[in-house]
């Protein structure tokens, strides 16, 4: 059997592609953790984030870790946001407790200019050993989810050298040097291109863009420095690899206002953090693209009950758009952002649990 | 002349009110504040900066800096954001470098349910001698504009004890104790009336709420527990003033998707961040309210010919409502957030004084 066939659980990308399905799927971001104390043991072993990332052995045991404890219905790629541009050579480490870092940020122009878009394939090799390394321990069961950050949200690790509260280095930029910072963007979104195609190429399933930073750009500027990539990398992704559709999902954290021009760059799925109605984005975007999330991570830190009314409540949200003529269509269930590291494991069990439940149940009852 | 009637200078109230004005009035979040060498000096005689909010003459002093720099259109009592709060004695100081903290964090249900709201009069009374202080100052020449932070604004740092990323003690108690939330938000609320009207007896002429923390909630969670507040705060406000009506401004930090439903709540202005656009905005809240905003701070750091640019784009966006009947109606220009400790202060002349320029030039064209 070819391994790239449909896997025996697709539910998730039925609801991607809106296809009918008996329940909604569900899965989370960062699902494969610091909140599992499995996980924390195989990065002991590894001995750092980054050796982890790096051997496709243990990124695949990680990534299927929480399958074990979960009815999750998706698998995603255990791997880091910045492994790009750590192979366009700036430098990626980690000082303890404070995030990632890059050794060589972008600040001089002619460093700017000279930037070029790796080979993921030679470069990146790592990450499409864990990919194939992935889907032969799944075995069909579920589909296998590939990602990159968006070239926005690359571009503020990179000029920034790290994370920052207020983006005040890149933005500088952006405001002051437009022509560098689109330089920036068009060789990142090369590379992003070419790392999604080549994860595809490799075995993923479903591909996702995460804009993790584009919430913090204007109205104006967004659609101009993060969308406008995020557009083309939709436009030259592989969506389809050995006879099977490959859904992509485009998450812009704090994008809720956005989320009509978002649909329209041509992604069959547009996640949502907790900020926007389920509901409401439906009546919004019609039948134009699928939806993902988005219960508040913090809603996992309440008694059980609670997770599980929580989880209901999101999933009824969804079902609130009366004017919409099939129930359960298209709606992934996931967090609105990823899990926090301090969650309660046995909560994770009562919100997928109840995910997978009361969507039968309303199904049911259409 | 009674300390109340309307100012020299009028637009921004009339602004707020959607009055014809002659351009565009402006004034700046954290207008007096660490961007001024005059301020880091007054705050060096005061000792340290809760000296400075509880002194009358010294908190005058720094209200009044940015107005002799620049032509702004409207001072802002200078004071903390947590008065209230330590007000109720939760113990408010400041740890170098670290932001606001509590000795008392709420956290123990006997201390939630003995929690009451303080007398103004009493125990705020440094914030009306300040107030009143300001307006003799000013002597009839800008409005000054009081303030208080929302109530779940302030209850985040009530039950967090300072500062946090995720909000995850504070939305536990949310999701887990809904009942003790909503007991330490309607204690709040009527604290934040109270105060409120107390600056307003002592000579405010108009009020903001910030609801900086806001954006942090999910859509129904805001509506339940942020909005609803400050709905009840804004239908218990002195509206009116010796003869004067003293306009209200709600800000939700991250609210733009909610805009309808904050301009319902009976305010007079709402107050926007940099991913809104004011055409769309306008549009969606027709002339039920007037807007303000939404230049993003980190445009202060751009050289000046981009901080022009950047400021008549804001001006144009507001405009571009071509469904409008009045031009420059009901537009109060702002950062869309406070300005930057770092912001180069002959930056902030560019945008003041373009705002005005470019908006007299657009009204004289209409």
């Amino acid at each position: 059997m070819s391994p790239s066939a449909r896997p025996k659980n697709d539910t998730f990308l039925r609801a991607l592609l809106r296809e009918p399905v008996d329940y909604t799927p569900v899965w989370l971001m960062r699902q494969a953790g610091r909140y599992l104390p499995e996980y924390n043991e195989t990065r002991r072993r590894a001995g750092s984030f980054l050796n982890l990332c790096k051997n496709p052995q243990l990124a695949c045991e990680v990534t299927l870790q929480p399958l074990s404890r979960f009815e999750l219905d998706a698998a995603i790629l255990f791997s880091d946001i910045l492994t790009v541009p750590d192979a366009m050579g700036l430098g990626l480490y980690f000082a303890d407790g404070e995030g990632p870092k890059f050794e060589r940020p972008l600040r001089e122009e002619w460093v700017i200019r000279g930037l070029t878009a790796p080979d993921p394939n030679v470069h990146l090799r790592y990450v499409m050993d864990a990919v194939a390394e992935i889907r032969r321990a799944l075995d069909g069961s579920v589909p296998l989810i590939g990602f990159s950050g968006s070239p926005w949200t690359l571009a503020c690790y990179m000029v920034e050298g790290g994370s920052s509260a207020d983006y005040r280095t890149v933005k500088t930029m952006l405001y002051d040097r437009p022509d560098l910072m689109h330089h920036i963007l068009q060789v990142t979104a090369t590379a992003v291109v070419d790392y999604l195609n080549a994860q595809i190429e490799s075995g993923a399933q479903a591909v996702m863009i995460f804009d993790s930073w584009g919430g913090a750009l204007s109205h104006a500027a967004y659609r101009e420095f993060s969308l406008a990539y995020m557009q083309r990398i939709v436009a030259d992704l592989k969506r389809s690899h050995d006879g099977q559709r490959v859904p992509c999902i485009v998450f812009t954290k704090g994008g809720g206002q956005w989320l009509e021009a978002i649909a329209d760059i041509g992604c069959d799925a547009v996640g949502l953090d907790w900020t926007t109605d389920l509901g409401e984005a439906r009546r919004r975007v019609g039948n134009r693209v699928a939806l993902q999330g988005n219960l508040d991570p913090m809603a996992l830190f309440a008694s059980p009950d609670k997770v599980a009314a929580e989880a209901r409540r999101v999933l009824d949200s969804f079902e609130s758009d009366s004017s919409a003529s099939e129930k359960s269509c298209g709606h992934v269930f996931n967090l609105g952002h990823g899990i926090s590291q301090f969650t309660p494991p046995e909560n994770v069990k009562v919100l997928v649990d109840t995910v997978h439940s009361h969507s039968r149940r309303s199904s049911a009852g259409s």
